[in-house]
């Protein structure tokens, strides 16, 4: 089977294109009416740098390259769009497989409303999968940057962090999800379905689309998608700023069976949950009036915000954000940068 | 150097953003308003498979990453708008190596009024370029796409085909161009200037932005860039014209040198100027009342335009391209598929 055989076979699997696609992927570019203002992000997924195929199947890789994309949508605020898809194969890579990729993007496509509107197919000596993500709004000032935050704004956090660390390390080794009782008796214990949402938290992070519109439209006046790690991510935002953000450690949501696992790996959870990044939760400055209605938008879409932290005035215009325990002691901890990022494959 | 720092770098080095543009890189996502309509279009090269370090510069690189990307925004007569990068380094390469890959991006960019509006930066096996491109019009139908071909409409195809194949045959045997003149004497002089411009037409092709610009305006009703080879392109605007499209193999246009290059290597010179491909110029249909037009906008900006066949009613809905010698004879040829590329890389 060809190229062109095998992107038509792929295109036949995707989600009804959304009504501003007036051409969708087959010829030279697609063709859409966006409206007022658009945000557009691009990210990659490399095999042996960002996956293992030991530990994620290719539906869950082609999910969380689709979802983790749009996660920066909902760091804008964004109505996600359009997604345009580079998959680079291997050789060996043959048409059921790539057809299992197809599947995890459609299926995350369908879930958010994103048309998958065009994309290119290459070898590539690893598989890679490049998405470029398209997001609207009606005016541009619509959208949340990094870069709006404010004294005496607070600092909320959607869901719980640390999950995906935690299942990074449930994943990368089988054994410990089953000496966990043993080794940690004393840190509650981890059930098999606790462990599960762990792993699942790496394999398949959820955009969080709705929160993002809803904070956005509670007046949040800075958001990040925390796919650094809150520390590194909080730092971007303070940059960005030009603000000092201030967090308190007993207040970050730490997700359920986290702690378990990182006494058990001899971690600090706190370390786990902020330094460690990918738990696509959003953090967003929001003025003390707007974070009753913020409160309300997330309750009503179930999804957990919590306050951690406030803006500050920043010593100087770099800004910095900082992770201070409830003794004044700052938690050390940094971001993961892409270049300094390990050998070892996550 | 780590990634946050190494991507304030290359952003320096930008050209200054459009006016498109509110946000560019360095948010979770660009911001832009883009007007009427968008024709939105990606493309990825991959080190090994498009291209050899031993035959391309990282400049070059850069550039033909780039410049391939704009040339099917060329192909639906947009205009160049927005840029976003995803760049794949390999471990070994440093500093030098991702700005001079920057550089060449750039250098293009100026050149032709797109703004590298965002990005990203993954460590990957093989140095890997995923571009997705931005084009702008003012209304969806100004676009051109494959499918509009109709019977009577005459078929022009801008500049002369055949260099990039023939500069890929000179660059991959260093040896070909001195044997030249002895080996095929008959068939005219390589001279040296000619063989470099055979080899920079491989190495850093032209997206034809101003001469799709000029055919939409004269009312080119299907359009594409010529990446896979005149027979290949000329086949997929068939089917998606449903239209049968003939052309006549005299009068298809050849780079000087060609003959040279094709009989020094046994090749038939037609042959390199249909079948292969990456000469990314135009293929356009237009009604005869349009050629006129047509002529006269791409003599302004100094674009060969050559008649070299016409559309004619297909025996069924699928459509079909046929190159026909004067005598009859159907040039044997096919276009170039990602998939079935052979291993030896270009």
């Amino acid at each position: 089977m060809g190229e062109f055989e095998l992107l038509a076979l792929l295109r036949e699997r995707l989600p009804a294109a959304g009504p501003r696609v007036r051409l969708g992927s087959g010829d030279d570019a697609a063709i859409t009416i966006p409206g007022g203002a658009t945000a557009t992000s691009v990210d990659a997924l490399v095999e042996g740098v960002h996956f293992r195929r030991e530990t994620a199947s290719l539906r869950e890789i082609g999910r969380k390259a689709l979802a983790t994309a749009l996660s920066d949508l909902a760091a804008m605020g964004a109505t996600a769009g359009e997604a345009y898809v580079v998959l680079g194969a291997p050789e060996e890579a043959g048409e059921p497989e790539l057809l299992e990729i197809g599947a995890g993007l459609a299926a995350v496509a369908a879930e958010t409303g994103t048309t998958i509107a065009g994309g290119d197919l290459v070898r590539a000596p690893a598989l890679t999968l490049a998405i470029t993500v398209v997001g609207h709004a009606p005016r541009p000032e619509d959208f949340v940057t990094r870069a709006g935050a404010h004294p005496g704004d607070l600092l909320v956090v959607t869901g719980a962090l640390g999950g995906a660390a935690a299942g990074l390390l449930l994943l990368e080794d089988v054994k410990l999800a089953g000496a966990l009782g043993a080794v940690a008796p004393g840190t509650g214990s981890l059930d098999p379905a606790t462990a599960d949402a762990l792993r699942r938290r790496q394999l398949d992070p959820t955009p969080r689309l709705a929160a993002g519109a809803a904070l956005a439209a509670a007046g949040a006046t800075a958001m990040i998608d925390l796919s650094d790690g809150l520390a590194g991510d909080a730092g971007h935002v303070a940059a960005a700023s030009a603000a000092l953000l201030v967090i308190e450690a007993e207040t970050v949501p730490i997700a359920p069976g986290v702690a378990a696992v990182a006494v058990a790996t001899r971690r600090d959870p706190l370390k786990l949950a902020v330094a460690a990044g990918e738990d696509y939760e959003l953090l967003a400055a929001i003025p003390p009036e707007g974070l009753g209605a913020a409160r309300k938008a997330l309750a009503a879409i179930d999804t957990p915000l919590t306050e951690i932290g406030r803006v500050e005035v920043a010593e100087d215009a770099r800004g910095r954000a900082e992770i201070r325990r409830r003794d004044g002691e700052a938690v050390p901890s940094r971001g993961f940068d892409q270049l300094r990022r390990p050998r070892r494959p996550r």
